[in-house]
């Protein structure tokens, strides 16, 4: 059998559970009764509290980021890449947290909770979370972990979201925000998209009304087409055809014959929607891509970020990657000029890879470089 | 009553059908008994037959490329912009024939037509066809028009690939090639794409495995699924955010309310998908999106296009669209890059636009310019 190689990583790890009784009032005015938050830890804290760090997942992730749960896990955590004794975010040095957010399936409260007040999942009825809601919740868990302040607070994508809502809503808790492949907002392409996934959901005969588990089954088949939208659009044209080209996985195009073709690229994607509508939540997809679709840094400030950003007093590390065109060059430089305009701290790097969006979870060497030399800086 | 505005345009057109009994050979081997074509006519053929222009549609077009139906259309032919008196394609010099390509579902022999030997629609059992096979059953059209040689064949996107697909297989018939938007072969992102709207149709519980008509019903869900994805993808980012921005159509971003908010290009992209299911066939687009995949020109010749092109006898215009990341401005510029190996005669414009793979149909003052120069030097 393949062993999980744990050198260079964090090892074995196991979730933990926060469970608390106080009711969390959400930004939309809804009330859950109840949360519980399941997340990692890696590395030690150390005396005077000073070397947390908070990573902040995004769509499709979860609070496993590193390390392994089972020897014979054949897959560490989503950013195992940068996680880890002697990586960027190095575990020799900080204390690093990541929480599955609320309404994600992966076990903090969710729509595959029970409900309190019915008895039955949630389902459609748990109520839209914002990034805000994330943001307050996280500082739930950072109270009962007794951590003051984040030494950093990291995300990509989604997550860089997160991580610039800390800097606005808590201020003074977070030391270094680090936001690899996001956006203040997203764009009506990006919105468009997200919406062609759900209405594949929401179209799926299983979805009924979001109501699927009270009806035993998933609406497997939107959840896979809304997955392989993702999966094109977060690569990019380039890497997909050097993954692929023109490659045949059956049939031939001989002159004469009545043999369907079928590319490599088809069947590669249709085996990624498959295993992901085995493994996650519509509901929560529903939820996640309204939480990014609606994602507004600027809103409360005249729609100028550079307001929003004004009485935030952390560092700050922005990245992005050439071939994303989901989360371009373009919308980081947004929020640079931004912090710029506010006269903060930035360090910004624009990372050469082909790799579209997705670069931000692979090991690329200058983006791990310039991670590491952020990270290495920081006062703890 | 809005009526329709015919100046400037061809006017009321009438589809004329061409039936003819002598069985098809497809690429495939497959063998249609009878083909029926389905075609329309702009302007008049001249005395010395030599002054005809074959219009080749692509992926959602049809034989109405120009003019109006009915005195009460509102909106004309796909591409009444460029087809008309005084317009780049006139219809005072031009006798402009397009017709609508056999697995279509405007008339032509295609799934939805009565199979002769089951009395029962094709369905999913008509069979895949090529890109040549489409150039073959235009070559019948164009013989019972009694027509010696095209002045020019002209497309955009797929119909681009067809005009190629001429110069290869009918060198001595098509004095000028004009190619729009296109490319030699399409790319595994673009594969991609089409593969997850065919999914989208195929897992459609309305689909029956390609047999809906005989239960009465259509995979329309899984059909708007398709379009909305061909839509997002055919128009620009830029394009998406002038158009809509994150304009809302309903609810409100106020804390404290549960009110869903519904951005305005969500409306617009569904109401897209709607109105595309209820009009067009399912096992056509799945035909057409195979035809648009499975095309490559350099096939049979090495995988060098340019030996492909070697023993064409028409002038070029190639012309690209600097948004349009469907089928980019490098796609062209492989296509120029062919023709310039086989020491061919290419002109090559590529235009700066906003509107994506869409401004191949849009009016464009640089582009309207050019391919009316274009045309207007083509001695008749």
């Amino acid at each position: 059998m393949q062993q999980a190689d744990t050198s260079g990583s964090v090892g074995i790890v196991s979730p933990k559970t926060l469970y608390s009784a106080k009711p969390v009032t959400l930004a939309n005015g809804r009330v859950l009764p109840e949360v519980t938050l399941v997340y990692e830890t890696y590395g030690t804290l150390n005396e005077h509290h000073s070397n947390a760090v908070l990573i902040c997942h995004a769509l499709s992730g979860n609070h496993h980021a590193a390390g392994y749960h089972h020897p014979d896990d054949t897959k560490p955590g989503w950013w195992d890449n940068y996680i880890g004794p002697g990586k960027p975010i190095d575990t020799n040095r900080f204390f690093v947290v990541c929480m599955n957010n609320i309404g994600g399936c992966d076990g903090s409260t969710g729509p595959t909770s029970i409900n309190p007040e019915t008895g039955k999942p949630y389902g459609p009825d748990f109520p839209m979370v914002r990034v805000r809601d994330w943001v307050s919740t996280q500082h739930l868990l950072m109270e009962a972990l007794e951590i003051p302040s984040w030494a950093a607070v990291i995300g990509g994508s989604l997550g860089g979201m997160q991580a610039m809502r800390w800097c606005v809503d808590f201020p003074d808790k977070i030391r270094n925000c680090v936001v690899i492949a996001s956006a203040t907002k997203l764009t009506a392409q990006n919105i468009a998209f997200n919406e062609i996934a759900r209405s594949a959901i929401t179209s799926d005969p299983d979805f009924h009304d979001g109501r699927y588990l009270e009806h035993g089954t998933s609406p497997r088949n939107g959840l896979a087409i809304a997955r392989m939208i993702g999966h094109v659009t977060y690569l990019s044209g380039t890497a997909m055809g050097m993954k692929f080209g023109r490659d045949l996985r059956s049939g031939t195009f001989e002159v004469g014959t009545d043999k369907q073709v079928e590319f490599q690229v088809e069947s590669y994607l249709r085996y990624q929607g498959e295993s992901f509508s085995g493994r996650f939540d519509a509901n929560t997809y529903i939820l996640m891509t309204k939480a990014l679709d609606y994602f507004d840094l600027a809103r409360d400030f005249n729609d100028d970020a550079s307001k929003a950003l004004a009485a935030t007093n952390s560092h700050f590390l922005i990245v992005s990657f050439t071939s994303d065109w989901r989360f371009s060059p373009d919308r980081s430089k947004e929020i640079v000029d931004a912090l710029v305009r506010a006269n903060k701290s930035v360090s910004y790097a624009e990372v050469e890879a082909d790799n579209g969006h997705d670069a931000f979870l692979i090991s690329i060497e200058r983006y791990q470089t310039l991670f590491a030399a952020y990270m290495n800086r920081i006062t703890i």
